[in-house]
C-alpha cells in the first residue's frame, strides 16, 4: 500500500474528459477518509487529458478515498497509509497563542522570510543559484508571485505564462518606457478560461522543493506589476483563478496565501478583496495562513478571512516600532513582509543600509512580531534578489539566521514587549522583551538598545533572582556571557549600536 | 554725551534705599524717550546700595530719560545718543514670516543652538574652555539655566546661589543617592524675597559676552533638576523672580526666554505656567522670544504668550520628521531644542551617534524648522558639555556650522517642505525643501536622502529651466557641483547615507 507521511501530499492522477473547455466545463472531487478525518477536496485539470486530486492528510493511519465528478464517467477508489512525519516536517503553520505562529505539531515557527518576487520564472541557472542561497538557512519563508512581474529591471518575458494565448511583444520595452506598458496594453491575447498547466507545474515544483527544505511558500496571488492584463481580469476570472490555485496548491503544507501585494495599486475595491479573500478561504480545505499586503495603507486585518497582518511600512521613519500597536489593534500575528530592502536602488524602499534592516527587524521581534528580508542592489546583469533571486550581495541575510537562532532559545513561543509597569525596576527608557507564554514570567528578559550607543546600562528586574547575563551584539552576531548577576548591576555595552542584554534565570539560585 | 549703539544696553546706576528689604519694599522705573519711541522700563536692586535701570534703544538718535520711584527721594535725568549698530549687532531675534526667525534689522536668523545647562556656574577654567569652543562659530544660540542644576554628574555646588541663605550640605551626595535629594530636602535655608546680586551678575556677564559674540542666550527660567527648592517655590516667589529677571536681562538684545525645561517635571499645573508666561510677557518691554519646553508632551504652543515651539522629541524614533506637522498645527516657528544628544550616556536621550544627530537636524531644516546640538560623553572628570560646557568631544558640532552656511545661501529666509503636488514631476518618495519666500518659487530645490543610500536619483522639476546642480554630503560637509542640468537627469550619489541634491536656477538660461 502506498505510504504518505503525515502532512505530505497524496496525489491521484486520473484520465478524464478533454472535450470543450476542461477548465470550466467539468468538476472533480476527492473524498478522503482516515481514522480522524473525512475531507472532500477539489481536483483540477493538468493538461494532456490528466486530472489530479491532491490531498494533505492531517493524521496517521489508513486512508481510503473516492474520486468522482463530471470530469469522468467512472469513480476511482483507493487507499494509502499515512506514516509519521519525517523530522523536517511539522505540518502547516498555524496561528499560535493569538500573536504567534507554530507548525501544527506544536513546534514554534519564527517567521523570518525573504522576497524574490518572480524567481522561479527565471532561467534555470538563476533558479539554481537562488536555491543554493536558500540552502544556507537564512530564511524560513519565500514570498513570491504566481503571476509574472513587469517592473523596473524586470522587463523580459517569463519562461511561461499562466493562460493560453500570446503576450505583447517584449522587444519594444526599455527601462525608460516600461511605465507606458503598465496594466493591459494592446498586443496581449489571452483566454482567461484556459490555464496553462505547464506554467502552474513550475510553481508545483518550486513549492515542493521549498517544502522539502522546510521553507514556507508565501504565494502572492495578485499584484499590479503587470503588462499582460493579469491584474485587470474580471472578478469572475479572478474567482476561477483562485479556485484553480486552491485546488492545485492547498495540499502543500508549506503554502501561505498572500491575496495581494500592495492591494491598493490594483483597481479592485476593498469589497472586491473581501469577496476574493472569502472565495479563497472557502476553497482551501486546510485553512492555510492568509493575508493581504498594503502599499501605503494597511488593509483591515480584522476581517475573518485574514489570519495575520502582512505589513508594509506606512511611515518611512517609524516602521516596525509600531508592531505592538498593530498587535493590539488587530489581535493577530504581525509579519512585516516589507519594511525596506538592503541595497542601493534609487527608490527609497530599496536603499537601506544592512544595519538599518537588521535594526528594524529586531524592533519587530522585540515587540512580538516577525519580519522579512529583501535585497535591491543595482547590478549590471539586472539580476536582483528582490525580483529574480540569484546571488545574495548584502550583509543582512545572515543576520536573519542569527535572529531565528535567538528566537529559538526563547522559552515558550515568541516574545512580547513588557509594559514598563510590569516591573517597578524597569527604567522609563527601557525596551524589554519577555516571553509571551506567562509560564515563563520573571525568568527571561531581553533589553534592546537599537540605534543608541550606551557605554553601559543599569539593569534591575528584581532583587532576589539570579540571572545568567549575556551581552548580545545583533550586528556582529555574538553572544557574550558576562556571568551571574542579581539585583541592580551595570552591563558594559561598548558605546556601540545594535546591542542587547539577555537575562535568563540561573539554574542555580543559591548564593555562591 | 554718552553713546550707545542701537539695540545696545544703556545702563544707569543710581544710589538708593537699602532699609528693610530693597527687593520687595521699593519700586524703580525709567522712562526713555527717543525720536521714535517712549518706553518705561523697570529697574532693579543690585546690592550694596546700587539700583540699576537697563534699557535697549530700538532707534537711532538722541534719547532722554527720567528715573524715578520709591527707591529714592530724587529723580535722575539724563540723555544719550544712539548710534548705528556695529556690524555684528542686528537687534533682537523676532518671528519672521510666521515660521521663521530674523533679527530686527531683517537679517535672517537660522537657529542652530547648543545646550550647556549650567556652564556659567562652573569654575573659571571650564567657563573659559566653553567660550573657546563657542568661538569656533558652530552655534548661534546657547541654552542654559539661571538656577543651578542637580542631576547625574552634576552634584557639586555652583559657584553662587540666587538667594540669600545657605544650601544643604553637598558633601553627603554620591552619584548613587542623588535621586533622594531631588526637590526640597531638609538643610536648605533661603530667603526667597532676597536675591543674591552676585549670582545674577554672573549671568549678566555671560549674557553680555554671548551678545558680543553674536550668540543668542536662551535662558531657562525654571527646571526640576534641583535639590535646593528653587523648583518648588510658591507662585508668589516665582512671579517675584520673573519680574527681577525681566528687569535685569530684558535689555540684552540676545535674550530668549525658556519659561521651563521639561515643564511637566515641575509640580506646576498648565494653568500655573500660563500665569507665569503672561507675567513674564507683561514685564518684558521688548517682546523677546518666549517658549516652554516639554519632557514627554508638548505644551499648547498656540497660547498667545508663546512665540515659537521649543520642542523635545515625544517619540523616540520619529522626531524632527514631524516638524511640518507641528508647523501646521501651531502656525509658529519650530525649534527642536532637544531631540537627543551625541554621546555614550546610559540614558536613551544621551547616546546618539553623531550621524544620527546630524540626520535628525537636517530632517528639521528640510521641513522649515530649526534644531539644537548637545553632547553627553561620559568623562572621568564628569565635565560634560550638556551640563558644564568644557571641551567638545564629538563630531556633530562642526556639522551645525555647515548647516548654518547652507541655510545662509537659501534665497529669502528659510525653507519649507514642498508638497509633492506642487510639481507634477516630483517622485512620490521625494523629500524636497524649497524657499519659504514665494518670490523664489521654482528657482531653488533641495532633495534630501537621510538614512537612505541611493546609488543615484532621478531629478525632474521642470523641462524648461536650467539649474546648477550640487551634490551635498551633509556628513562629509562637501558641496560638489556637477554642472548645469535641465529636464530629467540622474544624479549619482555614491551609495552613501546623508546625501542631498541642491538645484539653483542658473544665471544663464540660454542653451549652450
Amino acid at each position: 500500500m502506498e505510504k504518505i507521511e503525515r502532512w505530505g501530499v497524496f496525489e491521484a492522477a486520473v484520465p478524464g474528459r478533454t472535450e470543450g473547455n476542461p477548465f470550466t466545463d467539468y468538476e472533480m472531487q476527492g473524498t478522503f477518509t482516515g481514522p480522524q478525518e473525512t475531507r472532500t477536496v477539489e481536483g483540477f485539470y493538468d493538461g494532456d487529458g490528466t486530472w489530479r486530486v491532491r490531498f494533505m492528510p492531517s493524521f496517521e493511519g489508513e486512508y481510503t478515498y473516492q474520486i468522482s465528478g463530471s470530469f469522468s464517467d467512472r469513480e476511482t477508489e483507493g487507499r494509502f497509509l499515512v506514516t509519521a512525519p519525517e523530522p523536517n516536517n511539522h505540518g502547516p503553520v498555524r496561528v499560535h497563542n493569538r500573536y504567534h505562529l507554530a507548525w501544527e505539531d506544536g513546534t514554534p515557527h519564527y517567521s523570518l522570510g525573504t522576497t524574490c518576487y518572480t524567481f522561479d520564472l527565471q532561467r534555470e541557472e538563476i533558479v539554481e543559484e537562488t536555491f543554493r542561497e536558500l540552502e544556507k538557512g537564512y530564511f524560513n519563508k519565500m514570498r513570491f508571485c504566481l503571476f509574472p512581474k513587469h517592473y523596473d529591471f524586470c522587463l523580459y518575458d517569463p519562461i511561461a505564462f499562466p493562460y493560453e494565448g500570446t503576450p505583447m511583444d517584449a522587444s519594444v520595452l526599455t527601462r525608460e518606457n516600461f511605465d507606458q506598458y503598465n496594466g493591459n496594453p494592446p498586443g496581449n491575447h489571452w483566454d482567461f478560461t484556459r490555464f496553462n498547466p505547464a506554467f502552474f507545474q513550475i510553481h508545483d515544483r518550486t513549492i515542493r522543493r521549498l517544502m522539502d527544505m522546510g521553507i514556507e511558500a508565501d504565494l502572492i496571488l495578485f499584484h499590479a506589476y503587470d503588462r499582460w492584463g493579469f491584474s485587470q481580469m474580471s472578478m469572475e476570472d479572478n474567482r476561477r483563478y483562485l479556485r484553480y490555485v486552491a485546488a492545485r496548491y492547498s495540499a502543500f503544507r508549506n503554502v501561505w496565501w498572500a491575496l495581494a501585494n500592495e492591494y491598493e495599486l490594483l483597481h479592485h475595491s476593498k469589497a472586491d478583496w473581501d469577496i476574493l479573500g472569502k472565495e479563497l478561504r472557502s476553497h482551501d480545505p486546510y485553512g492555510h495562513l492568509l493575508s493581504i499586503h498594503n502599499c501605503e495603507v494597511f488593509y483591515d486585518y480584522s476581517k475573518d478571512w485574514i489570519t495575520h497582518c502582512s505589513c508594509q511600512r506606512c511611515d518611512h521613519y517609524r516602521t516596525t516600532e509600531s508592531t505592538d500597536e498593530l498587535r493590539m489593534q488587530y489581535g493577530k500575528p504581525v509579519v512585516w513582509d516589507e519594511f525596506g530592502y538592503e541595497g542601493d536602488f534609487p527608490h527609497c524602499w530599496g536603499n537601506f543600509t544592512p544595519e538599518e534592516i537588521v535594526r528594524r527587524s529586531w524592533e519587530a521581534l522585540l515587540r512580538g512580531g516577525y519580519c522579512g528580508h529583501g535585497e535591491t542592489f543595482l547590478s549590471d546583469d539586472n539580476i536582483i534578489w528582490w525580483a529574480h533571486g540569484g546571488r545574495l550581495k548584502g550583509q543582512s541575510a545572515e543576520r536573519f539566521r542569527f535572529m531565528k537562532d535567538f528566537l529559538t532559545e526563547v522559552p515558550g513561543c515568541g516574545l512580547k514587549l513588557a509594559r514598563l509597569r510590569d516591573d517597578k525596576h524597569f527604567q522609563w527608557d527601557d525596551k524589554v522583551a519577555v516571553p509571551e507564554d506567562p509560564r515563563y514570567e520573571g525568568t527571561w528578559y531581553f533589553f534592546y538598545y537599537s540605534l543608541w550607543q550606551p557605554a553601559f546600562r543599569q539593569i534591575w528586574v528584581n532583587d532576589t533572582t539570579w540571572f545568567d547575563v549575556d551581552v548580545i551584539d545583533t550586528w556582529q552576531m555574538t553572544v557574550t556571557p558576562i556571568g551571574r548577576r542579581r539585583g541592580r548591576f551595570n552591563v558594559p555595552l561598548g558605546t556601540k549600536q545594535y546591542m542587547g542584554i539577555r537575562l535568563r534565570k540561573s539554574e542555580v539560585q543559591d548564593d555562591l
